[in-house]
């Protein structure tokens, strides 16, 4: 088991390893039964001192994670028979516990496709709202005109003619763009990816918004970076806190969701996108501008992405493509400029080579066409109807001490329970119910907050979402009149 | 410009500074016309000798890669006027020159796809030999039944279908599998790269062979890994070696094709992969086997995987689907068990939440059919015609002094020209005439050999493979018949 403590953090060691063992537990990567190095093992391991060691334990032991045995060890927590129920065979395999990894974390999958009939955890579009017949047919047309598709490698960089459509298109949204510094990835977790395996190394220091999104965590986590945190009010990243970090720390990367901002919805003011863009120039920093909502904006246009006012390559955009068009085709773009752009490139063809050629010719019809603009008009009437479906609920059926943001864009929406209400634990619940949601506490890069909910309204329909909102404030309902906080375990 | 130097690796320092410096160059990561450190500094910041970084300076400039101005500095070696050229915005971009990146070598994807006519570097199938019209057929077929797949995410594992049709089309090559033990992975170069960064970090030793897979070096330099090699004679990779430098290192990653071993086609015999396996199971390594061409054989079968003996877990096993089949869709699967199947899938996650949907699901009709069966005996019938073609050619006109080794399977033929004829600069001859193929440098992880050519029969059709090989005799017997070692620079 490898814990990476970072001394120049503003969080106090133990934390660190609390955090570092529930990061491990809630991504599946320490299972339930094993045993946990002794305290005097873990000090001795981590140059910390006995002290240090014993209160992460006590916190853990507290908290539900892990549980002490008299003479025979510490191990993490087993809630069901798991352990008698292994199978005789597993034990061949035992060898590979000391096979040290570099995977701190990997919460985001977890929450990513879940089996529960009423999924409010996954931001993704319901299928029925996406133009699936138009581009089947578009795609037996192209692929019967020119079948050698399927035996051909795409370029590095991308297909040329959908960086040539995506340039024009990033254009219109006020994002000046060649297809010469347009990267094809897969999808805008490879984006993340990409830039953290090129620019980011043990103990590089990464500014991200608390909370943000669980998948650019798992990645930033993964590459050994110290993460600083910056909250988010309704006017996006607070930008007097990233300025005192930034004279502190200088970081080397500032990850943001400035539009529609994931979790909360916020969407950053346009001084500020110009200010955060100031910092990073003044400090030599890069910005990772995730944007993949754009276009699903419910009120006015949201203010033109930091790309738009960037000419110096500080800003590396990434913007998916497929998400809110056809997402078995995971095909997202990456802008940047200079020798960042060509780094870049040269990361991708490490990682694989390149985008399958075929999702990229998939959607390319779609791309920039009159079409697109129109489905994007429908997604955000048809979207916007479910969101004010939940917010009508919500105000009808949530008790108090619940509060949530009205988001004016994208597919989610962030709850607030009483700060003494563990939203993993409503989630045990809801899961009773074949109900689920993406907990708080997973948004968290460094200091979990644990009584936050994100739910996602664009994937169910709206009887389906009816009843899991209802189903959400009945069983948050009886948690705080009871107010009896539970003594089950706070993860699942 | 970062260089790592591995203080326990039997290369001198002063040898690893040049590699560093000779990868960053033909990666394309250290532009023509850049100012490099002075000596002094570079002695600093690697904290190694004056004399150290001087002498390798020194072997740069002799070998024509950098170039030294009196009272200006050292840079790299400008060829083209690129300098001139410069358009002025690009100026604007030099302060990212200064943002440090985990990036030391990225070779591979330069000669992946090539623009000149006879391209025999990629070793990629003749799309005019895979089964376009079938598979479009199939794939429109699937998706006017079933547009949904366009509009969902897949499992991050990959599709249950797609696990369930290849886990028994492995159990047929000897290959014990379920679906739940196989993940689906963006083609064999994502396999490898999964496996690095989970498992690979600084100073962490992996086994390759020498030469290999140049997109599997690039990946591991990533890494930060101490790469030791061992030689590969007719049988495979020299088993001896291996067990002296285990016995010595303790690897944690071994790397090994063992069939049809690529660059130089040789195949690791049975004993051989028996005790590659048993020196992995008492150090307690990993086995990467990499097999993308087991069905693309000429004579008799190839032996059974490693992996179809390994029973606890040290093998992790690669074979790209889609390369013989579709490479616009651009699949491969990954086989391994216990805990490190499971870190590898969280891997995965964080990389890109899974492949598209579409790509998979557009070759599931095809593996495991009767059709697929009949489709590998054609296409290795048509190989072995080209490799033929080639082998017949090389009796006829190549001079003396150049040797080569017969392939039984599949797609590449390695050359080894007289030692003190550079591929690199025969390169440049063959590029004049619109010819390209892959230089053995990129082969070599460490200590480079510059004497041999790996030459791709597969791509190009009889006509022009006839031409290239043709033209490459001429260039080599022209070459080694004028004996001038040539003064241009040795990279391209």
């Amino acid at each position: 088991m490898q814990i990476e403590i970072q001394r120049n953090a503003d969080v106090s060691l133990s934390k660190q390893i609390y955090q570092s063992i529930v990061d491990r537990i809630r991504s599946g990567l320490l299972q339930e039964g094993l045993q946990l190095p002794s305290v005097r093992i873990l000090s001795k391991q981590l140059g910390v001192s006995l002290v240090t060691a014993v209160k992460a334990y006590q916190q853990l032991e507290q908290d539900g994670f892990i549980t002490s045995v008299q003479g025979k060890g510490t191990f993490v927590k087993v809630k069901r028979k798991a352990v008698e129920e292994r199978k005789e065979e597993i034990f061949s395999y035992d060898w590979q516990l000391s096979v040290q990894d570099y995977l701190p974390r990997s919460q985001f999958g977890r929450f990513h496709l879940v089996p529960e009939k009423i999924n409010l955890s996954s931001s993704m579009v319901d299928p029925g709202l996406l133009p699936n017949r138009y581009l089947e047919r578009e795609i037996h047309q192209m692929l019967s005109e020119n079948p050698r598709i399927l035996s051909q490698y795409g370029e590095i960089q991308g297909d040329t003619h959908l960086r040539k459509e995506m340039a024009e298109y990033l254009k219109s949204s006020g994002v000046p763009s060649t297809p010469e510094n347009i990267l094809v990835t897969s999808g805008s977790q490879q984006g993340i990816d990409l830039v953290a395996r090129t620019f980011v190394g043990p103990g590089d220091v990464v500014v991200m918004e608390a909370p943000t999104y669980p998948g650019a965590i798992d990645v930033f986590r993964g590459r050994g970076a110290t993460i600083l945190t910056v909250p988010v009010d309704k006017d996006g990243m607070r930008i007097d806190i990233l300025q005192n970090l930034c004279d502190k720390h200088k970081p080397k990367i500032i990850y943001t969701i400035p539009t529609f901002h994931n979790p909360t919805g916020a969407v950053m003011t346009l001084k500020r996108r110009r200010q955060i863009l100031d910092i990073a120039q003044s400090i030599q920093s890069l910005i990772i501008e995730d944007d993949p909502w754009n276009e699903i904006y419910f009120g006015k246009k949201p203010p033109a992405p930091i790309k738009s006012i960037d000419h110096n390559g500080h800003v590396i955009y990434l913007r998916g493509l497929s998400k809110t068009l056809a997402p078995g085709c995971r095909i997202g773009i990456l802008s940047a400029s200079g020798s960042v752009f060509n780094r870049l490139l040269a990361a991708k063809a490490n990682t694989d080579l390149g985008s399958p050629l075929l999702t990229q010719k998939s959607i390319l019809p779609f791309i920039n066409s009159k079409r697109m603009m129109d489905h994007h008009k429908k997604l955000r009437t048809a979207l916007r109807i479910r969101r004010d479906l939940v917010l009508e609920l919500l105000s009808q059926h949530m008790p108090d001490g619940v509060s949530w943001v009205i988001p004016e864009g994208g597919l989610n929406l962030w709850i607030s329970l009483p700060s003494w209400l563990d939203g993993n634990h409503v989630l045990i619940e809801a899961k009773k119910q074949q109900l689920t949601f993406l907990p708080g506490s997973a948004c968290y890069p460094v200091e979990q907050e644990n009584h936050h909910l994100r739910v996602s309204y664009s994937y169910m329909n709206e009887q389906l979402l009816h009843q899991g909102v209802t189903t959400l404030c009945n069983i948050l309902h009886s948690q705080i009149t009871s107010k009896t906080v539970h003594d089950c375990s706070p993860y699942f």
